[in-house]
């Protein structure tokens, strides 16, 4: 039990400080409010990191769909955990969000723009192009997967230094390919806030955006995390 | 009386630090004037992070009487030492913010708003709801201290990095949460510097705002902190 | 084969994250625009950092011909392999900055500046003067390998550590003497995204600037890496 | 001798990055120009982390007048070398701020402000109040020697993170405290770099403040660095 429970409270505490931190520097009223795209993704990286390392024993620290669907393919997670792994992750993903509602309530209230508040909750392109926007995550989850791969071949790393490479890999993507599509790279991330969105009494919210959230952020982290791992084996290491 | 000492020397440190983040980056005549939130947020990790390490084997370096009630409650703090802590955190936030009072003296002369005269001292709500404010607290206390448990509980962690751990707490929660209450997060952060600002004579200094200061900040983050560990207790590591 | 490869893609990567986020920062459209220096000299330094971790065994992580040089020179890398490491290298920069033009191709389309589209890629002075800009390029790179050769000499530093030293390394080039040239400090990084520039269909692009491409990030970082073995052997540790 | 190419060495290289980074965000023309107070913050930290790491071993990574007579008083340094050392220090820093004038060269042509020059080189109060001033410096100081004394005093830490605490101090003292009086915190690296604009030849110089220079930014860091180490002995560990 201890793993479903470790992807389901360490997904929730992701979501709450990776949406929360959107929500502290774009929603109106906040007194952080303008802080910018470099507070968001340093604390996307802290949001990222934190539960990895609370849960990593626990559950192996997924929190990701794309990434457990990869190394089941990979042959390094078994495939009968796979479907209570995603289901734990959209369920946190899903009550993270939730919590970020409760906590910023006044602040939604007050924000006009309803594409900021559903910028809270999910992802969208800056410029909208499907095989473009596809690219985007297929690269970024790509280059997760990849590194993350990386990092758990090295022998000898001190015991926690790995997840302050965690940390910076989603920095990484983050600062450099962030303002494609927003960096989903992670299906639950997207689905779950997303969901939160459409179900959610937000005052003045507008559409949830499903045409998008349905194709290009769940599907193009999943093939980005499955060529990566298989590229990555490919490798003569 | 070295625990009590290191808690006092440590929680001064922390203030001055902390409390001196805000004061230089927002009183007027400030070299760093509007440096903008993402260094408070920085700052205020360093400022938790290198009394940590420095008092760490001494006191265990809580530094916040929610923390230090919340591991007496869990069994693992001696009730007996929980007043003299309390006190010695209470003494040395109250110290760390008359020096910081001292060290700006000029720059608080030379700012009009008592608001951000109070705002180095103590927190304040961005928009005031006693029960999302107290939820605000309630959340940023409870991630801090479930992920200090999580944390102590990683066997085999490089010495020193799980220090870089509790500086990335702290960020992650400014971050993230702090626009919403500014995160006091700490019953001894928020009141000492508070009762400092009662008693100094500042210049223009406005009202010291007690009536959220003796609620919110501190009985949230001791509910909070009581919360996480009854949690981290009852998942079956 | 696999030193080759690991050059190869762990350049590819870093010119995919590091003129990535030049792109994000500074393309009309994207959602990062204006994130400013700070940002591009922390993603610069990731862009590094996370390739040398995934490929530090596999090829040494040079991932720069005067680097490659330079350990050459100082005896601490065989000359038979010089030629295949700075092919691979120019190869890497020139397919990753290839991907960045795919990711990238709406907002490229959607900037007017052809010198923004050229910055992408390849480095440039702030002020145009050969000798100050070589001596810029000069001295960076022999910060760079000097800092290099001393972290590799320091005994008994924590495995993944080292990584964390170079990340600074990176940071500290950019912050504090980026602004002089854009930091080349590696002629591949900035030949081989100059040529991708030159051959690629870039809307609007302007010229590939060549004449300072070929002189200054070339010759500049070569010499002081060199110069900067040399130093580092005539020092009596 | 080494030792004391050490402490010359890693001066100088402290200068480069620490006056560097000054430059690159204050001049006219650089590329960087109003990156801003968080910049040059993280900038300093890495300025003494980098050369701390590379001459650790050689010469305990001083680099500040200060701090060797403060470790001489406290009987952890030998005496007989204090002199060598601050003499190492001060033609380090000279040399280093030298280097920093060639460098940007064309940018201090191109900067009209005599005190946006200055400013590269040497610290000044944001406001003018001898005493403050002092404690600021005397504080400032006291903080750097203390955490130092500590962390140097922690057994088992793993090998590197100990340099990622020196420059997690360096920049909570920028980033809490910079703004009172450009935190010299180090009399080489005040003294120096004066020296140096009042010796080069900078185009539309003015005064080199030695006034203020040859007061608090020697002395205050003196008397805060004994006062840190006799604190910290007096405390009963």
């Amino acid at each position: 039990m201890l793993p479903y429970i470790g992807e389901f409270v360490g997904t929730a505490l992701l979501i709450i400080l990776g949406c929360g931190v959107v929500a502290n520097v774009n929603l109106t009223g906040s007194g952080m409010k303008g802080a910018g795209a470099l507070q968001i993704c340093i604390a996307w990286g802290l949001a990222v990191m934190i539960p990895a390392f609370i849960f990593g024993e626990a559950s192996g620290a997924s929190f990701n769909p794309a990434l457990t669907l990869a190394l089941a393919v990979d042959g390094s997670f078994p495939w009968s955990q796979v479907p209570g792994y995603i289901l734990a992750q959209l369920l946190g993903a899903f009550v993270g969000a939730c919590i970020v509602y409760v906590l910023f309530k006044g602040h939604f209230d007050a924000t006009e723009d309803p594409g900021t508040k559903l910028g809270v909750f999910a992802t969208g392109p800056s410029i909208k192009n499907f095989w473009l926007n596809f690219f985007s995550e297929f690269i970024g989850t790509f280059i997760l997967v990849f590194a993350i791969k990386g990092i758990s071949n090295v022998s000898g790393i001190a015991m926690g230094v790995d997840k302050l490479f965690v940390f910076g890999i989603i920095v990484a993507i983050g600062m450099s390919l962030g303002g494609l599509t927003g960096y989903a790279i992670n299906p639950a991330r997207d689905l779950g806030p997303r969901l939160a969105h459409a179900v959610l009494p937000i005052k003045g919210k507008g559409d949830s955006n499903f045409s998008y959230g349905l194709t290009v952020p769940l599907f193009a982290p999943i093939l980005g995390a499955i060529c990566a791992v298989l590229l990555y084996a490919a490798i003569p290491w």
